[in-house]
């Protein structure tokens, strides 16, 4: 089947993903984060609408600015945080930290500061991680004031006894929160969402990985013939997902499936994390993509720690949204490090984790109800010609389609959907989804989301199952 | 208890088998396979017809016959087939291939050909086995026009370049389709439906062996007081059910349970294949017969791959019956070989598959509810001589009576079949049915199946649970 | 948080149990079992009544006396046995078995007997334990008038042959059967049933360690404030439940918990088994506390064979209660025993027993539903100081309260219970309640068990899943 079938049957569909479009949004993404890397991100400031404003380049994206003082939920958006400059020099007037030679040594939120300290009173104001001597840590205090510096623990421990300058030239003053937002529409007002957090200043796994990622899957999306609206958020993480929770209360009705996005650059398998709800058909077509894969993934439980998904599947929100990770936040060493440096990520596992995203979406589109029209007993397949012929192609690819097209017949029903097909056949999404076609274009069923009436199209309640 | 007790309660009953019965089913039924083997049958033809008939010796079968070009279902009855004759005869005049030594040379459904042809021509329609190079396969060409011949594939390498002369004398021309059907009147209308694939040539497990297995049982059940009727059925695979499902629609809803027999006769643990609703009672029946047996057999999920459960299970008719087999098609190596031959298939192997079935059948006839009547603590067991004097008998077996008894006056509540505390308590069928007619004999329990009005017993929607 | 804290919310509070506590009701459970072991209890007679009499030094108990004769369910209060003497006596006149030696030597409930027996005559009426020769075993004779001796099995083989003289002087006349009951009135007429078996002789496990402990805790529930009412049943083992049962047949339907305890004070871990409907509140709250146990025990399914919950849980009482042992009866090799003696029991195991005991109970009480007042998204916990701070505690303990707030809130919809949240969390229901509480008071929740009004209280219809 090529692509120019897809695009005719059933109209709106997310053609299947070609190896040479992997390889050109794998350099692009590789690309972007390079650029992106050096910026001082935070949950407010230069260095997050710099990186938004970059993102324009790839797609029309929507940058908001909320000022600070402004009620959101339970919380308040907090002033404006900009760095000038921020080091500490010695006695003899070399710079022994430094910011401009990485941001991460100073403290994010670090209010500003100037003073001449001891080595002992210096030390109260810095971190480092003896489990891994040799990187510095990413630390914050956004909410309670206080200054800082992070260093390596080598270079913590080699510190003498002298009299320490200090300079934290930073501002924090009323500003603005800022935040994108990119609106896809589909043939439905029925809402993908994807959301990623983007305040986190030069690492590369946690969180660039995903924010290319999402960009690169909402690039790739633009003009295509989508059944789902989508819309991609690039928020500071919890602050910025509580801020367009509290101001879209209204738009959060129509989000039917949900994802959240986090490291995905690092070479781990992947791991996905299931909405509150656990039952949700995006915990399901994750699980049975993930499954697929050659390296099969792993679905674990719902727990209130964790990424944006502890705002989204807040019980006053309850979203079916989850979230789609490689290897897990704090389970790799390099988690809020310096060692998660560029090296860390690379094109490949970008490219991975961009196909398997650009797959579930695939899979939210083509999942739908079929109804066998032939349902007493089996139809004559091979007067049809119908079953591939043997010798033609791999064996083992021709068994999964004839499989394909028996549980296909057996279990179209109206009461099964494709992704419940999927789970008790084993068989993928995608698989299962040749076949139905090819048992719709030759008359033995009927899909049943396509004959809906269009009115039907736009109703949105409690057709989760079946979208 | 002997025979005689079971007769008087409950009224409709299969007794417990007599270990000389099973001796004498498996004498005969060895000879019937005997008989059967050099038979060539197929999907129709005279193979097939004479195989019904001597069925007939055994019980009163009725033989069915349906005219080539008829409609059923999707299909369409093809032409009959014979045989007079097939070989391939060599330069010198000798018969290297003959379908008179066996059946499986000659490709099932081989169209009428005359010719000579070099080896490499020749070779465009024999078939072997490279991985079992000493066997025949056995292999068919129902609705592709074709003619061919099987053999070893130590013959097919060793055959010469030469000009070789094809004579295929079969004769495909409009006729019927034969199918057998057995019908056994119970008390009640509700049926239990046992079929059985017959359309192969000279092989013994694949399904001689079923075949004689369900011809023995319904001789064994002939004449006993039944609570459900029995239908046994005799029939080409595949279109053989398509026919019978397509001619037999109203009947069709009287069906409770059901079982297609498959490869009963191999030495292998046995497999029970649920049916497509994976919940049916039939499917917690065979569960609980195959964990009692001194080697434990397996119950699998359905799949629309296999035997006529592929037809019954269709969604349109969704039928409670699933497969029981020995080792599954396509998981022996003899496996549609001339290797599946009389050495392959025991009397013991018979008769154990016979002692199993006719088990399931008569746990199907005893499934049923109680009520304890005295259900406010437990009555006083002792007081009555129901515990069994320790000493008198086997220790274990005591134990398991013990437990019989409590386990049934607990779950007595009405809500409760004999199978649902079979399942939760691990003891078998029959050890309850043994304790429960011992309580019901003492007054502590009623069997509410008996105590139903009569007319309800023709009732027989949504019976299953119960019945 | 200390128990003055506690008392003030939410009012009705079984506070937590201090070391001390403990050590305390430890001694004083190792007194009482040193002081009843030597009594011949059975399930009658004055050894039982002394029993009851003793256990009122510390607990109101009320004793009950029910006529020999009187009809309880299927049953009948048997005649009372007493015991004056009983031995076995040599020809040179010496006792060879003496029931002032060892209780346990007279086969329990035997009737009267004299006279003198050839060796072979007497081990008719001798038992012994070959598989441990060197124990005495406890053995019965109820409902089947008989006498005997019990005796080790180094002893019955070395006996010569020999003139016996027995001499079992006892009476068995009409009397009563004896039963105490203490009830501990709470907030609501919602009660918790805790029932032990106390007709055992001199052993020590099976089941003074129950006895002892239950009376323990009964006085030192006794005065606190309580939101269930408490009854403690003090009964000989079926007869004394059946009684107990069929005098209160209106009281019954008031019970929402209930605890048969057998078997506390062995070194095995513990061991819970489920009521009959397996997912009753009790169930799942053992289970809960079961888990975070140093040494985790194990729950197991209902089965009808084993103590008092076989009456309890029959069909026409099924009442939500389980039964709590640590090696369940019949698993270690000392049950029914003089190897079942005061070395058996050690201080130390009955403390765990009766520590684990006061957590479920508490369990029970502090089970509660909570709504999050601030349901979108997450409230901001570090403005209100709610996150415990850095280094100033152990970092499982904090991680431990962070994840308790974080599930409360994720969860308290209205829609689960503590005991959800534990379930689902894995976190104790103690731990959980401690975060609960945290989060009542600083206005972030609110307690719906507390909000109900008064007359909620008293009603009792399927409350269990909130209660």
């Amino acid at each position: 089947m090529t692509n120019n079938e897809w695009a005719e049957y059933p109209g709106q569909m997310i053609p299947k993903l070609e190896a040479e479009q992997v390889l050109e949004h794998g350099a692009s993404m590789r690309q972007l984060m390079i650029d992106l890397f050096p910026l001082c991100r935070s949950i407010t400031g230069n260095g997050l609408r710099s990186t938004l404003e970059i993102l324009q380049s790839l797609i029309p994206l929507q940058i908001h600015e909320v000022p600070s003082g402004t009620s959101v939920l339970d919380w308040v958006i907090p002033q404006e945080w900009n760095v000038n400059d921020a080091y500490v020099r010695n006695s003899q007037g070399e710079k022994i930290i430094d910011f401009k030679k990485s941001n991460l040594h100073l403290l994010n939120y670090s209010v500003p500061a100037r003073g001449f300290f001891s080595l002992s009173e210096l030390k109260e104001h810095l971190y480092s991680l003896p489990e891994s001597p040799a990187w510095i840590p990413y630390r914050t205090s956004y909410y309670t004031r206080n200054w800082g510096f992070c260093l390596s623990d080598d270079q913590l421990r080699s510190l003498p006894e002298d009299c320490y300058e200090v300079v934290v030239d930073t501002r924090l003053e009323d500003g603005h929160l800022s935040y994108g937002e990119y609106y896809l529409a589909g043939q439905s007002r029925d809402e993908v969402l994807i959301s990623t957090h983007i305040c986190h200043p030069s690492m590369a796994n946690d969180n660039l990985s995903s924010l290319v990622i999402s960009a690169s899957l909402a690039r790739a999306l633009t003009g295509m013939k989508l059944r789902y609206s989508y819309r991609f958020l690039f928020l500071p993480g919890t602050i910025g997902s509580i801020t367009w929770l509290s101001r879209n209360q209204k738009q959060i009705e129509w989000i039917r499936h949900g994802l959240v996005l986090a490291c995905l650059g690092d070479a781990g398998s992947f791991t996905y994390k299931k909405s509150r709800r656990g039952d949700a058909a995006i915990d399901r077509i994750a699980a049975s993509q993930l499954e697929h894969l050659p390296e099969a993934g792993k679905s674990v439980n719902f727990s209130p720690y964790g990424y944006d998904e502890r705002q989204y599947c807040s019980p006053g929100f309850n979203l079916p949204l989850g979230c789609l990770m490689r290897t897990p936040h704090g389970e790799f060493p390099e988690y809020h490090t310096s060692a998660d440096n560029l090296a860390f990520v690379t094109r490949e596992n970008l490219q991975q984790s961009f196909a398997l995203l650009y797959g579930v979406l695939r899979a939210i589109e083509l999942n739908r109800n079929y109804l066998n029209l032939n349902p007493k007993g089996e139809p004559q397949l091979g007067r049809r010609g119908l079953f591939p012929q043997d010798g033609t192609q791999d064996q083992e690819e021709i068994g999964r389609m004839k499989m394909a097209l028996l549980w296909l017949l057996n279990l179209s029903d109206g009461q099964h959907s494709l992704l419940d097909i999927a789970e008790r056949s084993g068989l993928s999404m995608d698989k299962l989804f040749d076949a139905a076609t090819l048992l719709v274009r030759n008359g033995l069923m009927r899909d049943l989301s396509c004959s809906a009436p269009s009115s039907l199209q736009f109703e949105h309640n409690t057709r989760e199952s079946l979208c």
